[in-house]
């Protein structure tokens, strides 16, 4: 039996590793890259290496940056008294695209999980605290996901910083908009109801 | 807003072109790819330039191939008097794995699709008639794609070939082993009928 010559096989077996890509994908791939020119598959080649090696996290809050600090971060129209608490970087991005914050963020870079062996000093908490302490801040928003490591994370870090006296908030539970009551699941509809509002 | 820094937006711009992925699995490869170590991104980086520089087509039979002629075609136990033909180069891939073929094979490089501007001089039936002409060759098994594109070109082909004096095959279509007959479609069922053997 013949199979792929041996570079396209490795690359095959390389694309295969990336998440959500398997065997199929990454043939598929592959053979679109081997089909393209040199100039677009260098580009490509060039991109990888330059992303690595130029997108580092901000020493400050955490997110992605190629600057020290971040755009964010050195935004002198950012409100610096308000900072929004996310698991990775890609939910910055997520909360910009909304256009409804205008503060500051931090990463933690994962949540609690006692199971997976995370604790407390393997996430970003302490940096939290500490930015904390500095005063400036008056709230902080914990916009974590609704899991439980989400929320247990919550319960911890909101406990932390209570005791700092800054005001904890967190993103409301509840159904998506445009979302049909009908369809959703139990725990979010109890939640819904729970969390309800005065019109 | 605040988006990406530009190394990290080139590169999920640059994946999002690949096929099968979007927006959102090019985000999540790429926050992957810087994730993971130098050594890694830059292993990445040179089997996407290897595998495009090294692989190229057969000059006899039109499969990627690193060496020339490819393993199949100087391959002295592999029987010279039967060609199988195949659309695509990972064609004669999927036939090698079932172990049931031990001819040689051509590769066309497309299917004749008037409505796509695809005529006979766009793939590479000249050099599958050459090859016939030289004498050598008994019989000819087209295995396209069951489509009208690949029912319009094995008949194009066909034609081509008895003209030569060559034995023309096609490989079966009908039910796929371990399907339902229930599940199958019309035409494939009216097929399978049509097409139906003596035991």
């Amino acid at each position: 039996m013949i199979g792929f010559p041996p570079s396209l096989e490795r690359l095959v077996q390389l694309l295969s590793g990336l998440p959500g890509i398997g065997r199929k994908s990454a043939t598929r791939i592959a053979l679109r890259l081997i089909a393209s020119s040199e100039a677009e598959c260098g580009e490509l080649a060039r991109a990888i290496v330059d992303a690595r090696s130029r997108t580092t996290s901000c020493s400050i809050c955490g997110s992605l940056t190629e600057d020290h600090p971040c755009a964010i971060c050195r935004d002198a129209r950012r409100d610096p008294t308000v900072v929004c608490v996310v698991e990775r970087a890609s939910d910055v991005l997520a909360l910009e695209r909304t256009g409804r914050f205008r503060g500051r963020y931090h990463v933690l870079g994962g949540l609690l999980s006692p199971l997976d062996g995370l604790g407390p000093e393997d996430i970003r908490l302490a940096a939290l605290v500490a930015r904390t302490k500095e005063g400036s801040i008056k709230e902080v928003i914990l916009a974590l996901n609704p899991t439980s490591e989400g929320e247990a994370t919550s319960l911890y870090a909101a406990k932390l910083l209570s005791a700092l006296g800054t005001r904890v908030t967190r993103i409301a539970s509840g159904l998506p908009v445009g979302g049909d009551l009908d369809l959703a699941d139990d725990l979010t509809l109890g939640t819904a109801l729970d969390e309800r509002r005065d019109l």
